[in-house]
């Protein structure tokens, strides 16, 4: 038993994603979050920045003293090569792995679809794990960089003419490429799920790394006896953000799918973390 | 006379619509640009992040010995009080004041439209501008967080469905109202100026901010003896920006209207200014 939290961040709010599916399914463990919101987008980013941010991020997490840590941002878990993570003395895993395996595990023609921003679609992570898993499996990258911006202006519901004819643009040559399965490689994509399964005319499985990630926790904590032995009634979560946290609080419920209020707290995390990286 | 450069900054690459009109009248100029590519977008974030990154551009500028800063961008502009500017001791402008001075000058109706990021709509920072020259006119601001992204991915041509169906969207409330005037409160959207023009069926003079900035700059140095000396031959831009300058400089052009390389270098804002804010 563990009963120190989960740390979990991303580089503002779409990593609430993630903590939405740790809850479902382990719903006794403490969690932390941290969201960037004073450096979000990660994303549109050079490689070196994304990467200095993520281990300035783990650093944080690590000063909280999280018994494991998820990298619950597309664009951040691109980064993380194996290089890094040896540097880590704890269990940490990034979105990219988790959502590979399954996808991998599901494809039945061989050709998989996936969609990201333009840093994680630049990184040829996702295509990379893939190909660790099996060489032989074809992997069409595409990055989306508008649906970001759109699900964070709240154009999520399914008949929404922008984000439809955008989805639309984006996704004719993951279409022409007939994947049978997609990795929306993005927290913030599986909230315009309907929509991205509507316009591949329903023909692909769509994978949703936050839950995959989740899945995967869980199973890590569980073989390493880790799990929190405390009831859920004590579990909590508590938010930390480098920007106001107004902005968090009232976008937050979007993602998270539950109302979170008094427990955010802000930080520097440039000066916070500097002699610590 | 005085050789000095005109320093200008931006929160990314919109500034350079600035520089571009600047470089129109003003041919014989230096100019140091630094765009705040690690850190952009501004206008997502809080007023006290905004203020913050602005008295580091500020001072990052001063350490280069301009003769005078043009804020080129809406966000930092709208956090420009008196009280900040009244501790730089060089000449500054933000692009409000000579926006809102054309616009007044302008209207015949006495509604005055202005369009903006959803930081610079909050503000009420042009609303203030106009009423400090006419408290009759009416204000009508409406933010539009999606023109950001859609410009700095390209959909800036006159026949995009999508750019225009979010026009089209945004621009209701403004139509609604009947404005004869509209500013465009931030630098990316005179890009999209026949987009807007055409949703607005013509019915209102659309003023662009760092047009009126450049007119602003040009009387305020002819009027106090500052205009470079020099011919336009040895008149130089250097770039400076917070991220890699690849992405900057591949994406450049569309807002400075020519091509620029191999005079952009990269500085970190946060380190490098601390000890002088």
């Amino acid at each position: 038993m563990d009963n120190r939290p989960i740390g979990v961040f991303d580089s503002g709010l779409g990593g609430l994603t993630v903590v939405r599916e740790l809850r479902k399914i382990l719903p006794n463990e403490n969690i932390v979050y941290f969201g960037d919101t004073g450096r979000v987008p990660y994303g549109t980013r050079s490689r070196s920045t994304i990467t200095r941010y993520t281990m300035q991020d783990i650093a944080f997490l690590k000063s909280k003293d999280v018994k494991m840590i998820v990298v619950a941002c597309g664009t951040a878990s691109s980064v993380l090569t194996k290089e890094l993570t040896s540097k880590i003395d704890i269990p940490i895993t990034g979105v990219i792995q988790p959502a590979a395996q399954s996808a991998a595990s599901l494809s039945q023609s061989g050709t998989i679809g996936v969609i990201g921003t333009t840093a994680t679609i630049r990184s040829g992570a996702y295509g990379k794990a893939i190909h660790a898993i099996n060489p032989t499996f074809r992997v069409v990258g595409k990055d989306c960089p508008l649906f970001v911006p759109l699900v964070e202006n709240g154009m999520i519901e399914k008949d929404n003419e922008i984000t439809s004819l955008t989805a639309k643009m984006y996704l004719k040559i993951i279409k022409d490429e007939k994947v049978d399965t997609l990795i929306l490689g993005c927290t913030h994509y599986p909230l315009i799920y309907d929509i991205i399964n509507e316009i591949m005319d329903y023909s692909a499985v769509l994978i949703d790394p936050g839950k995959e990630t989740a899945h995967y926790v869980q199973s890590y904590l569980t073989a390493n006896g880790m799990l929190n032995g405390e009831s859920s009634e004590t579990a909590n979560i508590h938010f930390y953000v480098s920007d106001t946290p107004s902005g968090f609080e009232s976008t937050a419920h979007i993602f998270l799918g539950e109302d979170i209020s008094g427990c955010i707290e802000q930080i520097d995390i440039e000066n916070l973390t500097q002699s610590e990286i």
